[in-house]
C-alpha cells in the first residue's frame, strides 16, 4: 500500500485525497485551517506540516499557490522526499521551486489538474506534469489515480505553462459569459432568456471557427485571409460592445481590452484580414 | 415574387443574397465599392443606392455599422420603403436609427445574424430582430430565409442589445484562444499541441460550470457558494496568467482586465466565494 501525503484541503485536496483512498492508498492529509478534513472518509489528520511530509512517500502540494508551499514546507526537513506541487503558480514560481527543493534534497514534479474537483478521478480527468523524467515515472501509478497523466518534459516550468495557457481559455471565457449577462439584465432582460443560448455559441464554437486543428494550422500559417469575418467587421463590433457596456454602467475593462486588440490591429494594416490576425498583436504587442 | 434588395456585400451581404435568390426571391444588390457582386449568380446589380431602393420591397442592409447607413442613405429617398438594418451597432445607435427612418417616412427593422456567412440559411440559423410588430410580422416570411427568426420587441434597440451581449462572449473566448496559443508558442509548444484541447475545454465549459440554465440560476439567487472554485483560488490564478504572459513578452490586456475583476472582488470580500460571484462587479463596477 503507498503511502501519500496530501497537503492543502481545499476544494481540490479534498477531491484528490477522497480520490487517492478510494484507489486504495494510505492518506496523510494536512491543512493550515483545522477542520477542513471533515467528512474526509479514510484519511490521516497529520498534527503539523512535518508529520504530514514524514507520512507519505510521496507529498502532494494542493495549495492556492507557490507562495502557500514556502509558507508551510520552510522550515520542514524534506530530505529524499519527493514533492508534487499541483497549485498554480507562473513557470519561473515553478523553475525555482524546484531549485529550491534540490537545495532540500527533495524531488520535485510540478503539475497542473485541468479538471474541477468533482471531476477529478473520472473518465476525461487529466494533468499535466513535468519534471525529471525518472521521478515521473516512478509516481505516475499514484498520480494516474488523479486522472490521465500528460508528462511534458524535464523542464518544471512546462506543466504551469500549459496549465496556465489553459485556465487563460477558462477564465477569458467566464469573464464573457459574466459580462454578456450583465449587457443583457442591466436592460431587464433575464440572465435564463441569454446564458443557454450564450453557452452554446461556446459549445458551438467550431462550427464557426474550425476546430482547434484548423485554427492552429492558420495561426501557423500566419495569412489570414480575410474572406469570412474581416478584423474590420470584428473590431467595429468590438467597438460596439464596449460602447454598449458603458452606456449600460457595466464594467467595461474586458471588451476594453478586446477593443484595444481589434484597434491595434486596424492600426497595424490588418483590417481586410480575418479575426485571426489578431494573433499577430498578441504575441508581438509591441 | 418578392423583391428584396441588399446593400453591402461583405461577406455577410454575399451570403444574405445568395441565400435570398436560392429562396426564388428577385434580389437587387449595390456595394460601395464596385466588383463586389461577382460571382453571385442571378442578382442584379443596382447602378446606385437610389436605384437598389427604388428596387426591393424590402431593403436589407449588411454593412459594417450604422454610420455607413448613413453614407450610403443620406441623401437617398426612404419615404413607404422598409429598411432591415443587420448591422452592428449600439442600442441607442439602433434607437436613433429607427427615429431618423421614421423622419423620412420609412420603416424600420433592426436585426444581429448569429452565425457567420456560410451557416446563413442553414438549419440552426437564427437572428434577433426588434422594432414594430406589424412591420416584422408582414416580412418576416423573407427574414425567415436567413434563419429562424427572434424577435425581442418594439424597442429598436433590443436585437443589438443582445446582439452585443452574445458577440461579447464570442470575441473575449476568441481573444482567450488566441491568448492562450501565444502563451504556449512563446515557450516553443506548436499551436496545434494546445489549440484542439483548449477548443476541447470551451465545448466542455457545461460539465464544468454547469450548462446555461444553472449558471442563470446560480446568478439571479446572487449567492455564489465557494465550495468549488473560490475567488480566491481562480483569481490567483489570474495573477499567474497577467504575470506569466508579461514574463514571455505577450500582450497583457486581456489578462489583465480578467484579473482586475478578480482583484475587484478580493477586495470587496468575495474572496472565500464561488468565482461567479465576480458577476457583482462586472454588472456594478463602481
Ligand atoms: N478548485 C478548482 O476548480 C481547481 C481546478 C483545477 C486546479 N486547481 C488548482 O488546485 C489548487 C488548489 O485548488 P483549491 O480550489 O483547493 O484552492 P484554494 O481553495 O485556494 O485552497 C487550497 C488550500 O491552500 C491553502 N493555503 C492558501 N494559502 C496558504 C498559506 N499561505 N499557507 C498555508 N496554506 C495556504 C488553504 O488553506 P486554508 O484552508 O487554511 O485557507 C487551502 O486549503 C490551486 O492552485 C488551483 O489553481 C483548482
Ligand atoms: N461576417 C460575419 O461573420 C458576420 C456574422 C454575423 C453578423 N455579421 C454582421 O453583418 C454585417 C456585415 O458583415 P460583413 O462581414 O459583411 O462586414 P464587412 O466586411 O465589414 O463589410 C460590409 C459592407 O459594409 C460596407 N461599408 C463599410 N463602411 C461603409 C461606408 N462608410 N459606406 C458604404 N459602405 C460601407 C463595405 O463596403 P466596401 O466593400 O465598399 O468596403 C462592405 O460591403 C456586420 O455588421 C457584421 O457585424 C457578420
Amino acid at each position: 500500500m503507498n503511502s501519500t501525503t496530501v497537503i492543502g484541503l481545499g476544494p481540490m485536496g479534498r477531491a484528490i485525497a477522497a480520490t487517492l483512498v478510494r484507489a486504495g492508498h494510505q492518506v496523510t492529509v494536512w491543512n493550515r485551517t483545522a477542520g477542513r478534513a471533515g467528512g474526509l472518509v479514510g484519511v490521516t489528520i497529520a498534527p503539523t506540516p512535518d508529520a504530514a511530509v514524514a507520512a507519505g512517500d510521496l507529498v502532494l502540494l494542493s495549495l492556492t499557490d507557490y507562495g502557500a508551499m514556502y509558507d508551510v514546507l520552510g522550515s520542514t526537513g524534506l530530505s529524499r522526499k519527493v514533492l508534487v506541487n499541483l497549485g498554480s503558480g507562473t513557470p519561473d514560481e515553478s523553475r525555482a521551486a524546484a531549485a529550491w527543493a534540490r537545495e532540500r534534497d527533495a524531488g520535485f514534479l510540478t503539475g497542473g489538474i485541468m479538471v474541477p474537483p468533482p471531476l477529478v478521478g473520472q473518465a476525461g480527468a487529466y494533468a499535466f506534469y513535468s519534471g525529471p523524467s525518472d521521478l515521473f515515472r516512478e509516481h505516475e501509478p499514484t498520480l494516474r489515480a488523479i486522472g490521465d497523466t500528460r508528462y511534458l518534459g524535464a523542464d518544471p516550468g512546462l506543466a504551469q505553462l500549459l496549465y496556465q495557457a489553459h485556465l487563460d481559455v477558462f477564465l477569458t471565457a467566464l469573464a464573457g459569459l459574466l459580462h454578456g449577462t450583465a449587457l443583457v439584465t442591466s436592460a431587464g432582460v433575464p440572465a435564463e432568456d441569454f446564458l443557454p443560448d450564450a453557452m452554446r455559441l461556446l459549445t458551438d464554437l467550431p462550427a464557426m471557427v474550425g476546430d482547434g486543428a484548423d485554427l492552429a494550422a492558420e495561426l501557423a500559417a500566419g495569412e489570414y485571409p480575410g474572406d469570412l469575418s474581416t478584423v474590420r467587421m470584428m473590431g467595429a463590433t468590438a467597438v460596439h460592445i464596449a460602447e454598449t457596456s458603458v452606456a449600460a454602467g457595466v464594467d467595461a475593462a474586458v471588451p476594453n481590452a478586446v477593443r484595444s486588440l481589434y484597434d491595434r490591429a486596424v492600426a497595424a494594416g490588418l483590417a481586410t484580414r480575418d479575426w485571426t490576425a489578431l494573433y499577430d498583436i498578441v504575441r508581438n504587442p509591441s
